[in-house]
């Protein structure tokens, strides 16, 4: 064991505890407390593996998974920004950047380089992992915000163009689950959860 | 895609949202707050992500990973016990085995019977998988009590013995990381947060 070179994923390993206290604007079911990032990403990563039967192209599951794993761990230092939040979205894509440079360069460089390129993927969504980690990564907030009367979205008065919009990448990663998504939405239209 | 058979994956899936709520021993780095088990499994998944090249032999890292992030669902029916409860231990495997009945209960048989399967494999841990699943559930406490001054160690009086016992799987995983973490325990017992 190479001690320096351990070291630094331990280094990496410590500085991404901090995720368990960057807290999202969902609501776990029973809508106890928000939930945080490392629950989240705990939750998508275990879809991937349960759900992969529905993507639409066959993928290297363990990639997907860690692909799920790491990419909020930026919003340690960038914060979390709300899916409706149009002026947070503008700056977002340069607050992660430089995030993502300073947490993966606690890494050894090979393993920095692979999270990038890993963090990366995931942003762009072209690959059939970075796609079914998207599908997973809109599907989670819906489900809990369905089992919870929609409180979320009363919250924060969303209309049916902007849930949808959130979910549109689905249809690139599981065609079948981006059906299911569009039927989720259109019956919390139908209970006022979602505005017409 | 069968309905009914995405419906119970769904079940399931919103029924380990639970397992946020389960509070462990460990405290998070900053002994800011008790770490819970979703937390807990997400930062395992990762590790045996970043720290593969330790592992004794060659290992399923889907697979592995899918074992870290199901490992203590179990608790959310019988509750967490703390790795130095003797009297609680004594009725653990009983407690756990009628809870991994039920949850995975939910799913659809096949998928119910596979859960199952990797639970009880890392819970007997014999394979590559779930030897290298335990090393880094045994890694990661002590790393976060370390960083913390041992607080935990200390709040519950801990031997060095039993630290010791508690990381003794560790070798059959990665002898690399399990004299690893005999030196960090070492070191916590010249400083006084272990027990001689």
């Amino acid at each position: 064991m190479d001690r320096k070179r351990f070291q630094k994923q331990l280094d990496f390993i410590l500085e991404v505890d901090k995720e368990k206290n960057i807290f999202r604007q969902s609501h776990l079911s029973g809508y106890i407390r928000q939930e945080n990032d490392a629950e989240h990403s705990w939750h998508i990563a275990l879809m991937i593996y349960l759900l992969k039967e529905y993507a639409n192209q066959e993928f290297d599951v363990a990639k997907a998974m860690m692909m799920a794993l790491i990419h909020d761990i930026v919003e340690i230092d960038a914060g979390d920004t709300y899916a409706y939040d149009t002026k947070g979205l503008q700056t977002q894509k340069e607050r992660e950047s430089k995030a993502a440079n300073r947490i993966f360069g606690l890494l050894p460089s090979d393993q920095k380089e692979h999270l990038m390129e890993l963090f990366e993927e995931f942003e762009k969504g072209e690959t059939p992992e970075s796609r079914f980690a998207h599908v997973m990564d809109n599907l989670q907030p819906i489900l809990l915000n369905d089992c919870n009367d929609g409180k979320d979205w009363r919250a924060h008065g969303v209309h049916k163009s902007q849930a949808l919009n959130r979910q549109k990448t689905s249809q690139f990663g599981s065609q079948e689950i981006w059906e299911f998504a569009k039927e989720l939405i259109e019956k919390n239209v139908e209970k006022g959860n979602i505005k017409e």
